[in-house]
């Protein structure tokens, strides 16, 4: 692990070989692959994971129960959620937090919101989107609340 | 008051009892009740007054003329606004700028942005919303423009 | 320059007279003008260009490919983008990476997310807005994707 700074905080943190942490940054209880890039101003709490060669862009936060996969690129400013007020607040027990799942090669643009869902391999999430219902593979979707707009083709 | 950091910047911050401040934060000028939680990288501006028990996730940003009140839930990277830029840019003079008052037990989503609006106690903004208009106590309102989706038992 | 911080990483930045920049922030390899201000949690990547008396606020990420003008307001949260993952995902190569330019008096609303486009002179972006086109001179847009809802008198 490189670090760049003496603003940096992380406590049981698991950290792949030649990944480099930034500035300002504030990691607990998470794992993260090897080769992987995180930006200033992040947060990543406890029991995420985050697999090899991925790149976390400033601004971001990734709380509990999101994992994601190898080969992503999630850009500056993207929210992921674990908690969708079904109850009309704050849940309150973390047993009712719901899941994310972010599969391999997946790119979401920066100021997108991901709420408890499931995106699939080689998938974009558009910048600005607001992601409520689950992606299949290989798609792009863009839009508040987010819809597909085009399929990827395989290769 | 706890701190977990020494990179915190308080200035002339009123701050009550039990309340958690964590690291990376700039607060000034402002008010924060008992038993709150105030999150990494967040600043609040001079003049917010924050109620008992509420809780602020990191990224967010309260400005000036902002009132918030107890037992709420303000999710991360929430923007609140003061200047609507009605003469076509910045007011300039501060006493152009307008109120935003957000009642007891308000929950509001991540990424979302509030203009100068009166949110009426209980109701719930969703992730990524914008907040253009003022919101009744007990609904929830999703979508750029914020528009209301539900309404909520008052129990 | 005056800095009210020791938490502060600039490298290889030229900052013009009479310019603030506040604590927390990365900024490497830009220039900034005379008379600026720069907020809190800001990053600010290498070849970016501010012009003179352009205030910046805070939790705003600034890429690579963007030159801003004379006079301009860019809120809270507010996220600059080079690239469109046009080709299914990140471009990889920065050849491919594309050009955003800000015109002098542009105001940018908070929460904003800003795709490689031109700005006019003295348009006014709505806070929450995702601008995926260029935008003309003396208009204001909003939404996602942004679209123009008023034009404003040049005086």
């Amino acid at each position: 692990m490189t670090t760049e700074s003496n603003s940096l905080i992380c406590r049981d943190v698991a950290v792949g070989c030649g990944t480099v942490i930034w500035n300002f940054v504030n990691l607990y209880g998470c794992q993260i692959g090897d080769d992987c890039m995180i930006g200033a101003f992040i947060e990543i709490q406890k029991e995420v994971s985050i697999g090899h060669r991925t790149r976390i862009q400033s601004h971001t936060f990734i709380c509990e129960k999101v994992r994601i996969g190898n080969d992503c690129f999630i850009a500056h400013g993207v929210m992921f959620i674990n908690d969708t007020f079904s109850g009309g607040g704050p849940a309150g027990d973390p047993a009712l937090w719901a899941e994310t799942e972010v599969g391999d090669g997946v790119s979401i643009g920066s100021n997108a919101t991901i709420l408890p869902v499931k995106i699939g391999a080689g998938s974009v999430i558009g910048a600005g989107a607001v992601v409520t219902r689950d992606v299949p593979p290989n798609v792009i979707v863009v839009g508040n609340p987010a819809h597909i707009t085009r399929r990827l083709t395989e290769d």
